[in-house]
Order: structure tokens, then C-alpha cells, then sequence
């Protein structure tokens, strides 16, 4: 079960910190991908409870984009999950096939998901009961407030029920939810409508503050339930110089950061 | 410009139909991807708009996926606009990297973008002027009214307020719609609220009938602006036997079947 691997992976690294590996040649010390993300991976290791590479930066490489991921991915230790950063979404018998090529193909422990399309754009990726799928439910561009929060007949914003519809979808235990850092009022309410499942919080990083406000709005009642993302906060901490000891450093500070808050959290601060 | 070439292959071909290029290996008559798709290809060219390649298929083959797929499209005349279907989606940093991946690595002449995140997820598309951009509005699945058909404060459903922002977002003339076939009542009101722009209508051909009145609903004033897309019901007519002259003859009479729903409209029938 995903929810049990990212739980011991937490439990051993004592980290809610996820490290986003989206490699950007504008901002990378160096222009080799995989052996850049090699460095990072095996600099943070026993810093993370999981690894998320968006496919995005690695499509856009070109035919060998998914080659290059898997070899920035064969440090990763086994018992680190990784979570696939798509936001797959398109109806039913598409679906299958991108379950398929996440799951199957690529053997990713997790990925994202779109739910624009409804119960069955996201039925294929659940029912890989051994997988964990993340609704994209609301994120942290500027532009998420125009359709995320739509307000709706009868009351509340879209945002509130795609949690509600992720909550129903959640028949297997594996399904959770992304909530973008930057608004920690909709993470609060999202936990509100789903206390009992994971929440994928990215954004991570740029904004000083956000972190601590963010973490506590997304924790569960027990102090769990919640991966914390940040991507350039700690693959580009330094563009130069001793960038991996940087990267470490930086990844160090952002779980301390976290579990601090958890701490105050559980302590009713 | 997109639209223009779009225009100029459907003038030549007389033809609105698009094949989807969909390569199920549990549907197709023999083992090769590339080598099917090209003989579907070079038995369809003088008779569609366009094709549609669903990166899904493609995906679920492995790390060398993508360059099947450039290798099952390199039979397209340099006339037909190829349509990366790709229900691409995220915030504006990572739909950048998405835009760049489908526009200049593969240079694909269009690709569909799932409108989840709003504005600042589909404007890296659209600033490709050149190329199009069709919004997934409302889809043919079942699950679709999950979300698509929620009723928004103020009246109208989601996928009605998404038609009004896609129409918003074509500042450049190069953004279009996505809507499933089964539905012509949406189809109708989205080209009511997008009036001049292209309606791609995918799902044609397991259903009788609804062709048709999924066509009439999704022309503009002058009869264009429409693109038909088939899959299964071209590449798989048959799967044995003649199946490239039976893909032929399956685009030919849907092709004319089009056509002939365009007539009948255009005489006021």
C-alpha cells in the first residue's frame, strides 16, 4: 500500500519533506539531467519521505525524456516512494492507458491526477489499490481562482467539491489530494471536508511564512496525513559553487521547519 | 496559423473528419505500432483534416513511446495539421515546460489542454500564436457530469463558464473546444457562447445517429469550424482481414456522412 510506504518512510526519515525534481536547464549548475539529479537525490535521501518528478520537464527533453528520468531516479533507495507528477485527466478508456504507462510502464508509486473528467477519469488510476493517486484540488497559480473557485449552486466553490468527490472516490484508501502552499485557508478547508486523507502540499519554498502556515493547516489531527513539496528551494538552493551541499542544507531547514510546526501543532500552540 | 492550415487541408480533402490515432494492442491487427498506423495513415491522407494522436497510447509503449509516435506520423502530408491529444494541465512554470515539450520538441500544429488550473495554465499554449490550442470543455463520458455539468452560483453549469472563459482566452484567434460527441445539447450551447471559434468533437462512430446531430449542433454560421474525430471506428473497422481498405472505407463514409449533415444544414433541412 502506498499510504503504508510513504508512512515508513516518514517514520525513518523523520520527514514530511518531499523534494520536486523538475529540471529546468535555465536554472541547473550544470546541463547533464541526470547525473544533476543523481547529486541531489543522493545528497537528500535521508532528508525526504518521497521524490516527485514532474514529466513535464523531462517531456520536453525530447524522445529520451523518460529514459533520462529513470536514470535520475535509480538512486532513489527503494523504500522512498516516488510520485509521479502528471495531472493525468481524459475519459475512461485514455485513463487506462495512462494508469497504465504510470504504474505499469514506469512503476511510479503514485501520481497526479486531473479531475476534470469525473468518476471515471480517475477510476483507472484508484483502482491500482497499491498506488497512491493525488486530485489536483487546488492549486497555487494566480489563475486557480478562475475555475477552482467558481462558487456553485447551493453553495461553497468547485475546490470544495472536487474534495468532496475525491473523499467519495476514496473507496480503496489510496486516494488523496494536492492543495497548493500558498493559500492555507483552502488547505484548512480541504482537510476539514477529507480529514483522513493524504494531502500533497507543493509550492514550497519561495514565499517565506507560507510553510509553517501551510503545514498546520494540512496536518492531520494527528500530526500526519501531509507531504510537504518544495522543487527549487532545494534543486536550485545555489546555481553555482557547492550546489549539493547547498541543496542539502536547504532540504535540512525545510523539514526541520516542518516538524517544528508539527511540534506546536501537537503541543496546541 | 493553425486555423488557416486547418481550413486549407479541409478545402483540399473536402473533409472534416479527423482519425484518431489510438494504438490499443488488444485491438490492433498485428504487433507494430509505428507500421500500423503508418499504412492507417497512408490509407486515410486524401481524406481527413487532420489526425489526432492520443499520447496516452503512446505513453503505456515505454521510454522509446514518443518515438513511435513520430515514426507513426511521418506518412502525415506536411499539409494535414497532426493534433497532439494530450489533456495537458498545470500552473504556469510546468504548462510552459508542457507547451515547449508539444510545440517545439515534438511540433505538433495543436494539442488539447485540460482548463483545471485557469488562465495562467493555458496561456503558455496560446502564446505559441502559430499553433492551436483546444480546450477540453465537455467531455462524452459518463463521469463528465461530475464535474462539467455542476451548477455554477448565478446560473449555468461549469463546462458553460469554461466555453465563456476559452472564448475569454483566444485573444491570438488560436483557441478552440474541445466537446464529446455524445452530447449534441452542449455541443450546441458552447457554439452558442463561441460562435467563431473551432469545435473539435471527438467520439464519433460507436454510436448511430449521433453523428449527425453532433455535427449540426457544432458547425458555425458558414458551415466550418468543426473538426470530427473517430478512432476506434476507423483504425479497428476490422481487425482482421482487409483492415486497411476497411479503414478506408469507414473514413470515406463518415467523412461523407459529415458532409452531408453540413448540406442538409446549410439548405436550412
Amino acid at each position: 500500500m502506498f499510504v503504508e510506504k510513504l508512512r515508513a518512510a516518514q517514520q525513518k526519515n523523520q520527514s514530511f519533506l518531499c523534494v520536486g525534481l523538475d529540471p529546468d536547464p535555465e536554472l541547473m549548475p550544470h546541463a547533464d539531467v541526470a547525473s544533476f539529479l543523481n547529486e541531489i537525490v543522493e545528497a537528500t535521501r535521508d532528508l525526504v519521505c518521497a521524490y516527485k518528478p514532474n514529466l513535464a520537464f523531462f517531456e520536453a527533453l525530447g524522445v529520451g525524456g523518460m529514459q533520462t528520468l529513470l536514470e535520475s531516479i535509480r538512486g532513489v533507495p527503494a523504500h522512498i516512494p516516488i510520485i509521479a507528477d502528471a495531472k493525468r485527466g481524459d475519459i475512461g478508456n485514455t485513463a487506462r492507458f495512462y494508469a497504465r504507462a504510470l504504474f505499469e510502464t514506469y512503476d511510479f508509486d503514485a501520481a497526479t491526477v486531473n479531475p476534470y473528467g469525473g468518476r471515471d477519469a480517475v477510476q483507472p488510476f484508484a483502482e491500482y489499490r497499491e498506488r497512491g493517486v493525488f486530485i489536483w484540488c487546488r492549486s497555487s497559480n494566480p489563475g486557480a481562482a478562475d475555475v477552482q473557485d467558481l462558487p456553485l449552486d447551493g453553495g461553497g466553490a468547485l475546490y470544495e467539491q472536487v474534495a468532496r468527490l475525491a473523499r467519495d472516490w476514496n473507496e480503496h484508501g489510496n486516494v488523496g489530494l494536492v492543495t497548493g502552499a500558498t493559500w492555507p485557508e483552502q488547505i484548512a478547508r480541504v482537510r476539514e471536508i477529507c480529514p483522513d486523507q493524504v494531502l500533497l502540499v507543493p509550492g514550497v519554498g519561495a514565499q517565506e511564512g507560507e510553510l509553517e502556515a501551510a503545514a498546520r493547516a494540512a496536518f492531520d489531527s494527528r500530526g500526519g496525513g501531509i507531504i510537504i513539496s518544495a522543487s527549487r528551494a532545494v534543486l536550485y538552493a545555489s546555481r553555482g559553487g557547492d550546489y549539493v551541499g547547498n541543496a542539502r542544507r536547504a532540504a535540512e531547514a525545510l523539514r526541520g521547519r516542518i516538524n517544528l510546526a508539527r511540534d506546536a501543532l501537537l503541543a496546541g500552540d
